[in-house]
């Protein structure tokens, strides 16, 4: 069977798509993230994976709402982020998705776009990443247990050549020497992180944008402190 | 058949007002905006295009809760800005609603009214304009396919003349010389933005807000980098 | 008939409280205004004048949740604040609104606590008002027909002597020699504000907590500015 | 009988959990809280305590996403917080919780985890308090009649040996030599306060929660100020 036949398959087998949870699931966030200001604009995307073999990744249609996803707000991709046949165009960042989500231990990779995420990727960008320490907030993150762990986020540049951030991005995830990722940074643009499934990426969603907000505004307050008062860790 | 009998003629077809979509579509985006705090105190408001000829355009009244809008919140006036007859008054600034949606390629105006939007009209005033770059919610503007674009948003004097100010505004729609203008900023008033339909002129306004939260907070953060930081581009 | 039985018999002539528009009304705004955070932790009061003769006044009850109003957390209090007999406890605060609801031209009177509120009564204290002038929302309020036009809003200081306040005020609403007043701040504690009905009050309060963090950004932008760009205006 | 049997009684004679109110008030709690940014990420925790003697606990379970609280997501735990034979395992905050319910006067307690308690929490943290004084929002607080009262929030190290921490505020509220303590801080973690049941702990929340914003904004607008205008009080 050839992959195009194996493809029109799978879908054959998945009809009633207004049913399926990972769609329900990811309408729900949609409204929340939207609403929160994280996915203006259409900006943004999410994705679940289907299945693992053969790979099937089930991931937000290009210039949607996200406060108001419907069902056909939605595109079957396989691991070269191609849609399947008959499937509509998938978004530009597809491939930053598909490199996360080919991963075992990865279920589901949200992408969002805030105002502090767009801030920090620019200031901390020559840094080449933001790093936070001593928040317990830290403890979101799978397999964090204590406050006492150095987060670091890492920032890449913008591009429109998005195969080769994809490459760039796999490399950092088989990199072994470096603290396991749970998130990056692209700078003047957002933040992509994921888990294991939906609401695991969710709750990293979170967490993330909560510790932006805080790097963003210690930053703020750091100018504004008179003596006597200890200024916020600044990530240098 | 004069101009009166035919408006008569024209309204008369268009019954049911409750039904209309166009008047649907804008009191979801009236409870939006609203909730966001961008249309607060009756201020801003919203038009859509009925028809190209005879030129209508379906107005918010003057004065409403942009919050809880009903059917009978709407007004229809001519290319003149004038309500057909039996209409109720349209709102001070419909000649700005007029002078955009005049154009083929513009079916809706957004008027907004926004915390960040008279912060930063005023700021740049001196300038002309706000110029922002590199972002990547550029890229939500209709036409712009990298973050390497540099949008301009002109800022133009608040007036109570309107009649004026909306005669400079067709002026520079028409001027082939400047880059394409996704919308305006009124000084210590708010922001104008249109798109083909009610969906795209919502996303550019969601746009819109996002970068001048994003250039205003960028101008806060600036003065309180410490050394090793490098500060968001402020345009200048 | 007594004061008493007056009041009895009025009482009993308006039965069925829980279809009152004037609780349904209040009870909604209650909802917007603990949404936006500026009713929070029971803060705030307000009221509705449901007779001018005899004068009674329709009063939230002292520490309700604003948020979670019921038909029975309302109070009907005459022109001296007292209870009518049967009704519980008015608010410490009732005089302010009955000061201001005694003016023919005023129905319905909203107290609102902000973040902003709080801030700004307190920094511009020592001035005895915040002037804000130019600003478009400014034509929020009851007969101000341009953004030109210089809005005083006095600050009193905080106090448990709510009678005296309330005398203070009434002077204040009789002085001939001042601009019309739509509002007022007290220190550290938050805004009063008013209209002819609900809804009017409602628009003010919208108005002057969007101007009171208009003000507040424009405080903070100011020491943030790089040469080239020209501070919002401060109050001085 | 043993404590076991005991306790397997005391869970036996309270069935249908999905109607308690106690667990219907914390899912509407979990869900105005999520929704102001101030249990993100599954951060905080929620209590209500059952019943006195024998102690009775019934407490947030670990890791459930705070805006999507179901039934079964509550756990009871007794004076050691312990859960209750069958029962899955709590927070391990959960001894925070048991220390301030085991006081008579209190009947709930509401853990959260805010941007400007993080923030204050850190910045304050070499003082060991955050004192706020003036500000009528304190009256929101259990026993406080005028806004002339200083509040003093004492800020705790953050641990990971929780029960070292409950050993400390224990002692904190046996302390009569200082001022009654209506809520404490964790250094980089967030706010805990309680109150005689759930609405009083509910309005504690929200009136900490808006004054720790108003000291956050307060520092920072103290370095923005022109000449002329008076700082707000910074507690030092």
């Amino acid at each position: 069977m050839s992959a195009t036949m194996e493809s029109e398959a799978w879908l054959a087998g998945r009809a009633g798509r207004e049913t399926w949870p990972e769609i329900q699931g990811m309408m729900e966030v949609g409204r929340m993230l939207h609403g929160r200001g994280w996915s203006l604009a259409t900006s943004s995307n999410y994705s679940v994976r289907l299945s693992q073999d053969p790979f099937r990744l089930l991931l937000t249609k290009s210039g949607m709402d996200k406060g108001r996803l419907t069902p056909a707000d939605f595109v079957v991709v396989d691991e070269h982020g191609r849609p399947l046949p008959g499937e509509p165009r998938p978004s530009a960042e597809t491939m930053l998705h598909v490199v996360a989500a080919q991963r075992s231990s990865i279920g589901a990779v949200l992408h969002t776009h805030s105002v502090w995420g767009t801030l920090l990727s620019d200031v901390y960008h020559s840094l080449g990443h933001v790093r936070l320490h001593g928040y317990e907030m830290i403890k979101a993150l799978d397999g964090v247990s204590t406050h006492d762990h150095e987060l670091e986020i890492p920032i890449y540049e913008n591009t429109q050549d998005i195969g080769s951030l994809a490459e760039e991005i796999a490399e950092r995830f088989e990199d072994d020497t470096k603290p396991k990722m749970h998130g990056f940074l692209i700078r003047r643009h957002g933040l992509y992180t994921w888990g294991r499934d939906l609401d695991e990426a969710r709750r990293h969603v979170e967490g993330f944008e909560f510790l932006l907000e805080v790097a963003g505004r210690a930053l703020t307050l750091r100018s504004a402190l008179p003596a006597g008062l200890v200024a916020p860790p600044v990530s240098l």
